[in-house]
This record gives C-alpha cells, sequence and structure tokens, in this order.
C-alpha cells in the first residue's frame, strides 16, 4: 500500500515539474532555445530522481508502452495516468495564477497530417528510449537513461515543435497545454490520442529488435 | 580534524566557483541562455569533484536537508554552513573589484507570493533530487547525480528566474547577490527562508518516497 | 536470422530519426544553434538506445571503422549501409512532404579544399571516439559513449558546418541531403568519399593508439 | 617506446581538435553561445576518446598537475608538452589557411590583474576537477569525468571569456591563439605563466582535500 503511494506520488511530484516548466518557460517570457532545453532537462532530472522507486515516466503514453512490455504491473496503469494527470493539472493551475494566458489559443494551426506525424514519431522514438535504455537488462546498471529520455524531448521539440504540431509527447503535458490555454480542445485530443498509439507501437517494435529474455 | 578541514575547504571552494560564476554571468555582460547554463554546469562540476569528499553541497538548504536524512552530521552543519558563506562572500568580494555593479538593484521588483512559490518549488526540487540521486542507496555509484543537481538548477532559472524571484535556491546565493549589489535586503532575506524551508520539506517528502533502508 | 533483422531495423530506425532530425531543424525554420544541438542529442539517444543491439552506427563510415576494427562482421557492412540509406530517404522523403525546400540549394558553394579538410577530420574524430569509447575493452561498461559521440556531431557542425563544409559527416545525411534539396551531386559525392576514408584512416589510427588486446 | 608514442599521438591529436575548434568556432563566423559550448564538447569528447590512454590531458598546465599528483610520470612531461605543442600549432596553422585573420589583434585589452585572477582561478578549477574526477581511486570507474572537464572550461568561458582574459585555461591554447592572430605576445605569455602556476596550486590543493590513499 505504502509502497504503492510512494510510486504515485513520485509520479505527481516529476509530472508537476514537467508541466510547471514547459508552462513557465512558455508563458512567462523564455524563448528561443529555452523551452526545449528546460523541458528536456527537467525531464531528465526527475527521472533520474524517480527512477528507482516508480520507474520516472510522467507521461501516460510511457506507462502504457511500460506496461504493454512488462515493465509496469497493468493494475497500476490507472493510478500512474491518474497522478500523472493530477500532477500535470496542478502545474497547470498553479501557472494560470501567475502568468498572462494568450487570448486565442486557437490562432495557432497545424496541418493536421502533419501534427499526426510528427507527434507520433517522437513519442515513438521517446518510448523506444525508456524502454531500451531504462528497462533492458542488457542496459541494466546504465548511468545515461535519464539524459537520453529528456534529449528524446528536446531534440523533438526542436526538431518538430511549433511548427508542425505542439509537441507534446505526452498526454498529460498535452492536457495541461490546454488548461493553460495554449491550444484548443481538437488539436489537444488528436495529439493525446496519436501519443497513446505511438507508446502502443514502440512496445511492440521493442519486442521485436530486443533480444529474448 | 583535518578530515573536517578537508570537507569545509571543498565546501569553501565550490561555493566560491558557483557564485564567482554566477556574479561574472550576471555582472559581466552574459546574458539571454549564458548565466543558466554556466551555473548549472559550474554547480555540476563542482558537485562531480568534490561529492565523495564533503558530499558536494555549496548550498545551505542542500546541507540541512542532507543533515534531516542523515547524510550529514548535524555537529558538521554549522562549519559548513559558515565555509559556504564565506565561499560565497569571497566570490563576491573579488566580482565587485572586476564588475560594475549596477546603481539601482531595488529596481527589480518581484510579487510576493510568485517569489515565494517559485523559490520553495525549485529549491525543493534541487534537494529532492539530491537526495535521492547522491544519497540514496538504491542509486549509489551512478554516475549522473552532477548532472541532475546542476541540470535542476539551470532548468530553474529557465523557467522562474528573473520574472518570478532571483532564481537563487540557495541561501549562500541569495547572500552573495545582496552582497554584490544584485537584489535588496527584503528579498534576499525572505529568499533565504524560503529555500531553507523547502529543504526541509524536501527531507519530509524524500522519507515518504524512498524505500525503506 | 531474426538476430539479423533485428540490427537492420535499429540501424534503420536510428538513422531515419538522425536525418528526419537534421531535415526538420535546418528546413523548417529552426536557426542559430538548433541544428547542431538537436542533431547532436538525436544521435546521442539513438546511440544509448540500439547500441547494445547494432552497435548504434546509423553511419556507413562508422560501419567501415567497425568492420575494420572487427567490431562488426565483414558480411554485415553491405546489409548496414542498406538499412542506413533506407532510413536516411524514407526521413527525407517525410521531410519533403512537410518542409519547403529551397529552390537553389547550389547556391551553396563551398571551396573544394577546406570541403574535403573539413569533412575528413570531424568525421575522423568521430569513428575515432566510437572505436575507442564504444569498442575497446578498456572503456567497456561505460555510460559516456554517446553523449561522447554526439558531442563530436555537434561540435563538428558548429566548427565547419556552413562555412567549410555542410558538416554531414556521414555519407547517409550526404545522400539524403541531396534528396531534401538541400546541396547539389558533386558536394554530396565529394562529402561522401572524404567519409569513408575518413572511417578507413580512424581505424588505422585506432590500430595504432590503442593498446594491444 | 610504442606505448610513449601511443600516448604521444593521442595527446597530439586531441590537441589538435581542441584547437582546431577554437580556431574555427571564433574565426569563421560562430559567435554567442557557440565557441563556449563547442570547445566545451570537443575537450570532453577528446578526453572520453583518449583518457585511458594518455590521460586525456591536451593541456601543459593539466599534465603538470598530473605529474605533480603522481598521475603521470615526470619522463613523460616533456614529450607531453611537446606533442600537445605541436598538435596545437598544427591546427593553428591549418586555421589560417581557411580562415580570415583579424587585422589587428593587439585591440583586445584586458586589465592586466583581471587577466591573471581569471585565468588563474578556471585554470585551477580545471586541474582540480581533472585531479579529483580522472585521478582519485575514490571515483575510479566513474563515466563523468569527461563530462566535468569539458564543463569547466564552458562555464569559464561564459564567466570570464573576452571580458576578463582569453579564457585559454591552457598553455597551448594560448600558444596557438597567438599563432593565429587574435591575441599578442604579452597577453599571451602572461596566460601561459598564469595557467602553469594554477596547475601547480591545484596540485597542492588537491593533496589537501583528497583523502591519504
Amino acid at each position: 500500500m505504502m509502497d504503492c503511494f510512494r510510486k504515485y506520488l513520485v509520479e505527481f511530484i516529476g509530472t508537476f515539474f514537467l508541466v510547471f516548466t514547459v508552462g513557465a518557460t512558455l508563458l512567462l517570457g523564455g524563448s528561443g532555445v529555452i523551452p526545449a532545453i528546460a523541458i528536456g532537462l527537467i525531464l531528465m532530472v526527475m527521472v533520474y530522481a524517480g527512477g528507482h522507486i516508480s520507474g520516472g515516466h510522467y507521461n501516460p503514453a510511457v506507462s502504457m508502452a511500460a506496461a504493454m512490455r512488462g515493465a509496469l504491473s497493468w493494475k497500476h496503469l490507472a493510478p500512474y495516468w491518474l497522478a500523472q494527470i493530477l500532477g500535470a493539472l496542478a502545474a497547470a493551475f498553479l501557472i494560470r495564477h501567475v502568468a498572462v494566458i494568450p487570448a486565442a489559443p486557437d490562432a495557432v494551426v497545424f496541418n493536421l497530417k502533419s501534427l499526426i506525424a510528427a507527434e507520433f514519431l517522437f513519442t515513438f522514438a521517446l518510448c523506444y528510449v525508456v524502454l531500451l535504455t531504462a528497462t533492458s537488462r542488457y542496459t541494466e546498471g546504465n548511468s545515461y537513461y535519464g539524459l537520453a529520455i529528456g534529449a528524446t524531448v528536446t531534440a523533438g521539440i526542436f526538431a518538430v515543435g511549433g511548427t508542425l504540431c505542439m509537441a507534446a509527447f505526452n498526454p498529460a503535458v498535452a492536457l495541461s497545454a490546454m488548461a493553460m490555454g495554449m491550444f484548443g480542445a481538437k488539436v489537444v485530443w488528436i495529439t493525446i490520442l496519436t501519443n497513446l498509439a505511438a507508446g502502443i507501437i514502440a512496445a511492440l517494435v521493442f519486442k521485436m529488435v530486443e533480444y529474448n529474455e
């Protein structure tokens, strides 16, 4: 029981700081390279801090991939999602009290096909990297998994963020982006479904490429 | 005796370089992403260099959290604070001799609630990361603790620095920022108390999330 | 058979993401430091993810050097090259559908001697670093090989990219740069031959500097 | 004999790439954060590649500190310096053939006291970090030493480079900066002597802070 609670609390805290950093760097005036670097670093940091307790997902798509791969018990999936969403919404709520929210978020218009392709590709990359660096017994005990996971998000934001999609790569981040008034509901729901689909495909590809255990 | 002295000297040196880098990048013309990156890197470097000797705190709030967690003997707390403050003030003194100090530091006005929230959140994150990556026996022998600790400060400065607070996350840094004429006494004292409170809460949360040893 | 397939698939995926990031950051509006940082990070990430399966080359020149050094069986060389080229072209194809391709790529003119020198030097550095950090038994089990490999490319792009050469350091990247309309055929073929020559020389230098095993 | 030669060759190669990157990023149009980041990364990369062969110094002041600390045999010191200087000058020679050299390098005027203080501090930090992360038996087998060493140089360039001193932190780099026409003889010789003095002091401080072995 306590063992479950500590995992959920770690997921709450990590997702909170991830979304708080997303909101603060995008809405408080950070620009240029700052959001991509800060978001990748805070994810890395939280993965290193909480990885040995909860797995350090902070992302419903990653938790889905981890469950399919057998690295997360299925009974934990729903409470993980809940903890992640609560952490994300708590951060969004706090950001709304300190930041000026842009008036017309829906002004950001993405091409639908590009949005789906871009969110799919980097969420796939993220889950593929998580499974291969943080759950493979061939890379067990390595010190690079957090760096690899955070850097995937930074590279993804640099590659496609703002031009092709919102670059959430994470349903909890997408949901909180709506809560912070940065994107409209349609973009957000397509993003969330795409992220989850990418997590599922990543788990299947992981089973194809990883050596049998 | 010698064993104590070497720890205090390492804390002095590390805090000196941390504050010197803060002052040099902020007062000698560095701008944009430079201070946040340079400050995070020098902290990382000093943590890796001195971690096996003193723990590599360079921060009274971290030393407080480490003492509560049992990673620093309580009798060392006061001399650690003294070494950190002396290192910080020595760096501030040196910076005052090479840099032009801005005339009206108090011009920087923060919203009090935002200042407290922002300093609290990232000092909490910093101490939480230190305890989980550098003092947990489940992550012993890892090579990422310095990277995680430095990156927390970089992400924090990017997220809230300058807009919501001074982003010290460290009472010795806050004190030396006053000594370098960058902030007034009121902001500094509120920051210091907030930093220490965050260290205490981080140690309590660590005990909730970490597995029993 | 399955064992071969998984290696080729990993090489396909890694080269795909490398080239997709090259194309997206250069053609979708990223500028300044963004391409160099994003490209180095995605290479690092894919090396960490796939290194234990395929070696994580994603680069025909690296595969050539690895084969000469005995880290890749010669019979794998051709299929590795094929997988890398297919991954690169798939990414280029996708980029062509989402990005505006510049009209007159041949406008970029390099001095031929400088182009050869610059591509040679950093492809040599890249292969030298791969062999010494990822295939030496004296550094076995380290956690830094991906960081070192990705950072070589970032440093190389910063040092010579755009001014002296295209900074591919990788025949598959050079080929896809042509497919994406960024460079003309002459520059691309000289780059490819130079990259392969640098890989060969790096393998010879590796044998001179590494301790006998 | 062969064993010596391989060490010298590795020192030559590493210093060559370090100085080539210094020259290319400063003289070929890189600006803002690019030189500091690229120089720190290439140093990191070369330290990781050659560390297990030569120690990965690429810096006469580091070799001096390593000799005093007992990590480099004294008989190797002169040939190490020679290899480092030859590598640096080879890179400077190459850069002179591809880059436009500024006409009046002596236009850069530093305050003499500030120059000495700044070069001393960060060369001290560099050697202190090398000795504690790469030669201490308490941190043996770690994967962070290259990152820490490279990051010290990046942080140092950001903190004092251009404003207080040339930020060489390395006599071979200082010498080659003169050869590339970037600084005049007076600044260079003061820098070189300061760098060596800092290496000596760092070795003495190392003996004070490190546990007896």
